[in-house]
């Protein structure tokens, strides 16, 4: 993960929470007392964001060491020990918030993820991400859906072009929106077109879309709108997909089955950070 | 909510989503088309962030007109209209997932927050929030919780002292502790001391602590600590409290109750923006 | 032309030619004397750049009247008015040279483009620009290169996959690489293959490539890939394409044509800001 | 070269290109691959940049080799070696496009204005810039100027004063402008009166200019007026000089030349970089 | 001294002095050339910045030596050393005014407030600082209170609440304001009430203010509403308080004194900076 | 006074002075109350700032109505209203203390330089300001210098050249120097030189230096040189100069007298609003 504006998002996240002062800590701890600390997992889960940690260390002393003990991706039971980090007391203290809302808020989203993988490991449809991320964390999320095993759509409305609805309405048909996007956008960009009927998926396929996605399909119309495109051009399940359903949904044999709740609506993995002093 | 930093903050989430271009929708759409978008409740929940969506589409085009029909804090059924948006077609659909992404978020956390306090509204306990917020967001975070009838506890490290465990050990004794701060903060911050037995909760007593938070004690230590503070501190039930076990807390007799899922374990509420072109 | 950060790029502009103060006009013209100014082209060329302008001025006052005689994309000739801008002469004087500074440049890639796609108007050929842009500029040279008829290859790194010759080696074969990226990237992104030779161009081909670009091929050696591709990808012609060869170089039956020289080799077209004051 | 922003610069021409990811580059090199680049000149050209392209794999990875064979200001033929770089093979290939976006550009005006000087290297005129530089790039196009043997005019509009014809009219006369400046002005700065024939020569030379700025006048005016001048006030060439004109021009016996086609009108020096893997 | 944002207020100093560059020293000093530099008390004071002025040369050259021979927070003669710095000469030239623009200022904050310290150092009163400090500087002045011995008072609008004259009017009493306050805020903070009569006095005391301010109470009455709150409250003189009137302010019994002068109106203390080449 | 980061400038002091919110007002006072506020002097003082504080007041809501009654560079007595500002008594209240910081601080120095200038009015030397002023609030300082009737020296160490003791030691002699930078300066930019005695003064002047600085003489030796000089180049006393021995320094004879007590050690002015609410 190499980012180039990930060292102003952290800062940006320390400065929230430290502001002028960590009133306590600077006033209780002197500045040379050493300590140790343990980022500790307390129940299952898929870890990512570890390496942010340690920048969110490194960002307040760049002394700090961090050793890893797992890594971003990496299973873990509850006990298990992630990282340890050594370095001023202080400097633990006052980073240890921001660094675990990191990371239990991303370890989330891969733990999420991967159940859902796993849940159709067998199938060949693939599960990715959407836009329905976070404001301002979206590289880190997506980030994390790769940890999950997942993998990501266009991270933006810059990278990828894709036919909605309100665009079909406003051009007239998916015939002159495909047309009009191919003339006019980088030959390097694939045209995904979203549709809700065989109707649409027919006139997507004719058109020569990219990718056509099957919006809120019923699952026997997924199917049929599968058969019907046959490969020529990639298939994307999407709508209201959850852990229940998702399987039936594999195997109408999309290719791709793209799920916002992976990031949208996510419960922390329970993380601690277990503080000794050292002198 | 008068927040210097929201411009910014939005700008940002645009950013992030729109990079250089909405590809589609500029290649797709005049600029000179007009159109109508309606946010929509998709089940029931407390709005908070409508005020974050006028903005947003602002920041896209100073000329927008943006209708509340419902306020932050208001309580929503399914198909309940929250507010109307007129402007330029573009705008609309290049803004809308960036101010669905912070509604529905916020409005999650103000659902789950109202919730809560709705199981203990006969309690005198007032329910307030914690640090465990996604980074960047906290002032936003902080906001939905007020929306959802709590209150909020100490912004970050700066603008309150809390005394933990790992301070209390560095610094040798509760008592020590408590001392050195009130000798170094500014008078005007409130000293709040965390515990963990009833011993501890003597001591911070004895020691002048303004407020003394009960961490994770079991229902009968908590009560007999509230019986000897008997009024002279607050009192701060935290740890671990859930829908679960939230009204027993509450009955035994604390002032406030921090519960980090308000903000750390959130669904999203479903809130779709739907567009009609007008011309 | 709708871009977020537009403002930025032009504050940025004015503050390194203003400082804190433009000492002379300052000094010497009064707030409340207005004035009167007209771009003038001075020789043929096509224009790009003209809304810039508008928002230069804007940015140092935001009353300013701007009136647009001629509109991005337009060609104009020696002697033709492009705009008028109306309002204090001290605004006028000392925000000239940046919102030139901008407009020819912008201007010249516009007319350089217009040239060369005139040259190749009969074939089918698409002439694309590259990423040799002016560090900082690449968003506003990018849209010149639309007006002067021609259009986007990939915005920067992020948005295209491009397999180089020192990606293949890296990697064992153009098959491998082909075949890694298209697991782990987004479904939405195309994936191109730099190829220099026929061997290349079929297994480029065969590993299921989007893009297949003619990396400084001879005129024969092109005309044979494209005719072994037959319209299973893309083909892109590129390397030392300039006025001289390129219409041999469509002549061969590319789909794209990449000139980097669109961006890194460009004179700016003569156009004058003629002043007058008002009262 | 010592600029406090160069680092802000260079980060944001990176992040335009790599914006969240190389998703190439980073897909299909592992991150402990090394490699070496060599940056090689294939044509003639006098070198200006190479520190910034050192700097931009410094800012993509702190621990870059750099080593300097050529430095800024040296005349290089075809084949010439200029720099060796070697660390992560990543970092080469994702640094690359950048640090030769600069330096071809940078070293274009060097050898642009270079050839200038050696045109009138037996006169005593001294070429110098102008404020025609490409919008945010000013402080490295200067230095350019400097690395190809001329010297740089004011940076901006805050650090020299000069009276331009609009300011003339509005203010009544050269000497009153003159008189105004030099009493609001700090004593620091000299001021420079623009001219057009041998009356307002005149006047600006009684009026005390510093400096006299010969605009777009016939080759026997300015003879005339340096005669007049006498050197009693700075004189200074301009307007329309290129390598046509600009031996005459200087014969005239003027101190400076100011040519604006230094920096706005320039082809870039084609730079390869070469890049072999390591291990 | 913990500041996150310590670099960038020092880099935006060092920007506003330098600009594009040292145009003496860079022409003058070649880059090799190395230096010593001493900062030299020349008057009495107290000292504060010392830690500033070293960020201020590692700013501009990471590897400068400093070396402190003082440290904040201690009181100096004329003719003392404070810290030594050893670098590239070029370095300490540029760098010497801004950081003694720092020093000089936070020093004479420091000096002027251990001075009222110590008149009063037999009384139980404590000195506070307030808002009226310069604008952007409010951190490093509140510092240099600390290093003169006196205490803060709430850092800015967001960490402390004080309900002044203005507030009262516009809720009705003392008594509703402070009811407010105390439903609306965090548990964690303090209100403080402003109070100019001993009427309003008795209102604060009975409405649970935690801290009241007597604000421009004569001496007496100043002595009676200490008596009235008898120690249920903090009590805080405020209003002209200076070197002549303080200790009989401190005499009436109060906790705190909060004193404007401190930070807004200040003599800097007069240090200078010695250099000597070393080669 | 047209300062493009003027609003940047700002919005730091308020953010500064705010964080995420005003907690005691946005809590009291409802968003519809309106009111007016008053600056008033309550003391003799020039202003300087009042544009300021009406941007101040801007920044927190563009509505509000802000209308002066005197005018930076105005002198004023204890009594004077300054300006009336009209709107939401929030933002009133709120942006109170940030507009009273600047205009204080400002008027002090404008207020400072007006004394001195008047003491020296006779005399034909003009006063200027130094470079030892508040880090970060320079542009504003040095306005505040020219409302208070004297003139500004160089910005910084960008816009013009002083060739210092150290600079000679390290160059050799101030031939050298001045030859040095004549040759490497653009020819827009003034050369100053410090001298200490007569020797170096003659000096200076063969060397060709437009200004010479008198540092630090005796009255008797600055005489002299002044004298020696005899309007060859301009002339500077520098050096411990206040409001004691300011005449004879001016009698002296000399050009310039440089001050940094203008802005190094000032008073502010007592200046106080005050807020009426309106319904």
């Amino acid at each position: 993960m190499q980012i180039l504006q990930l060292e102003k998002l952290i800062l940006k996240a320390l400065e929230e929470d430290i502001g002028c002062q960590d009133i306590t800590t600077d006033n209780l701890i002197a500045p040379d007392v050493k300590g140790t600390g343990a980022f500790m997992a307390k129940s299952f889960g898929v870890i990512a964001g570890l390496e942010i940690c340690r920048q969110v260390f490194i960002c307040l002393d760049p002394q700090i060491e961090f050793t890893f003990l797992k890594h971003d991706g990496d299973q873990v039971e509850s006990g298990d020990i992630l990282a340890v980090v050594k370095g001023p007391y202080r400097v633990l203290l006052t980073g240890e918030r921001t660094a675990l809302n990191f990371l239990q808020r991303l370890s989330g989203i891969a733990t999420r993820t991967r159940k859902m993988v796993d849940l159709i490991k067998h199938e060949k449809a693939i599960i990715v991400d959407t836009r329905k991320t976070t404001p301002g964390l979206r590289v880190l999320e997506k980030y994390a859906v790769v940890m999950g095993g997942a993998r990501n759509h266009r991270f933006g409305l810059f990278d990828g072009a894709m036919i909605k609805d309100n665009h079909i309405k406003a051009v007239g048909s998916i015939t002159k929106a495909v047309a009009r996007l191919r003339e006019k956008l980088p030959h390097t960009i694939k045209i995904e077109v979203e549709t809700e009927n065989l109707e649409q998926v027919k006139e997507a396929l004719a058109s020569g879309a990219d990718i056509i996605m099957l919006d809120n399909m019923e699952l026997e119309m997924m199917e049929t709108a599968v058969k019907e495109i046959a490969g020529r051009a990639l298939t994307e399940a999407s709508g209201g997909i959850t852990e229940k359903n998702l399987q039936k949904v594999a195997m109408c044999g999309v290719d791709f089955i793209s799920i916002g709740a992976l990031t949208h609506s996510v419960s922390s993995v329970d993380i601690s950070f277990n503080l000794v002093q050292n002198n």
